[in-house]
């Protein structure tokens, strides 16, 4: 089935994860930093990622990490120097992510998402993203929008089919526990669960 | 041929790329850094692979890049918090990497690598690295060897097959402009070479 297929190159083609840093206003506030020029990325590795229902690992000596709810872009064709006018045809489909951040670790920093929805959501730009009753912000405030992103980043990087672009978190972010279950969605569309627990080396 | 294939794997199966960055203290030195307490690790898209004899573009507003000639390990196999003692089973080869740095940009920061070594080396730890006359550094003088650096990535990432650790630069690393062609080796082993010219948005 076309929805399987479309998850599974995220998973198994995707080669790469954009991090877009501080996209939401309300956001860069809350944790002391100015509202960007451009847009602020950085790369995470796609070993990083977890099937909903899976365990967030929290490694030592982090007592917890922080829950940053996001909107994904999964590309579906190779894109470089892409106009903003047709940056949407790119977009191969969405995800659900929850980015889950050692702020003190960078290189620990991990992405988790949630299944695959559909090729085509209505109005990603307006959707209601939830982490429980933490964040609740709507994807109408990003600073900067999908389609400018897109240009923007495939004028910098090479985007192939399967990669991902994390578009952002809203306003509420905080620390998540060992111990704890959490959930987090978009409003009528999909909801993801994940454990924490300890990390331990194996 | 069995060459053929595990060079394949860097190109079309690799997901990530480690950089390694003040692995060399003398290099450490010449850009103003304090020797580093542990690894520098930061990552690269596999997107900016470039083959042997290809074009290193300079983005605008640049007009030039900085070179740094390294040691590329290539990953053979999954590796997750591998034990020092057996981090070199793990190791599948190695290329000979041209990691072109651009300074004030980080985000275009791009890697070219050379065509894939034989998978045995007789001693990876004690090559001469060479670029141009401006770079020449034996791998014997790196802070964190091989080994560590397998062990200690592996417990923050899972290295997959193809994944590549980009082992650092010794010193002399400085500017090449648009119009210049650049060489670079491992001595007795290879030889890559690479126009740079200006990158137009396409
Ligand atoms: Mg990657
Ligand atoms: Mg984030
Ligand atoms: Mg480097």
């Amino acid at each position: 089935p076309p929805r399987m297929a479309a998850y599974q190159k995220l998973l198994t083609v995707g080669t790469k994860i954009i991090g877009v840093g501080r996209n939401y206003a309300a956001h860069a506030k809350e944790l002391g930093n100015p509202v960007p020029k451009e847009p602020v990325l950085f790369l995470k590795p796609t070993s990083s990622y977890l099937e909903n229902g899976g365990k967030i690992e929290v490694p030592e000596p982090l007592e917890a990490l922080d829950h940053e709810v996001e909107l994904a872009v999964v590309i579906g064709q190779r894109a470089r120097d892409v106009p903003e006018a047709k940056a949407m045809d790119y977009v191969g489909g969405y995800a659900l992510a929850l980015d889950m951040t050692a702020r003190e670790i960078q290189s620990t920093a991990k992405v988790f998402h949630g299944p695959w929805l559909r090729a085509k959501i209505p109005s990603p730009q307006s959707v209601l993203l939830l982490m429980e009753k933490r964040q609740k912000g709507s994807t109408s405030d990003m600073i900067f929008k999908i389609p400018f992103l897109i240009s923007h980043i495939s004028s910098i990087f090479t985007l192939l089919e399967g990669d991902v672009i994390l578009t952002g978190t809203p306003q509420g972010v905080g620390p998540v526990k060992v111990g704890q279950k959490i959930e987090a969605g978009i409003t009528g569309l999909l909801d993801v669960h994940f454990d924490v627990r300890r990390r331990h080396s194996h």
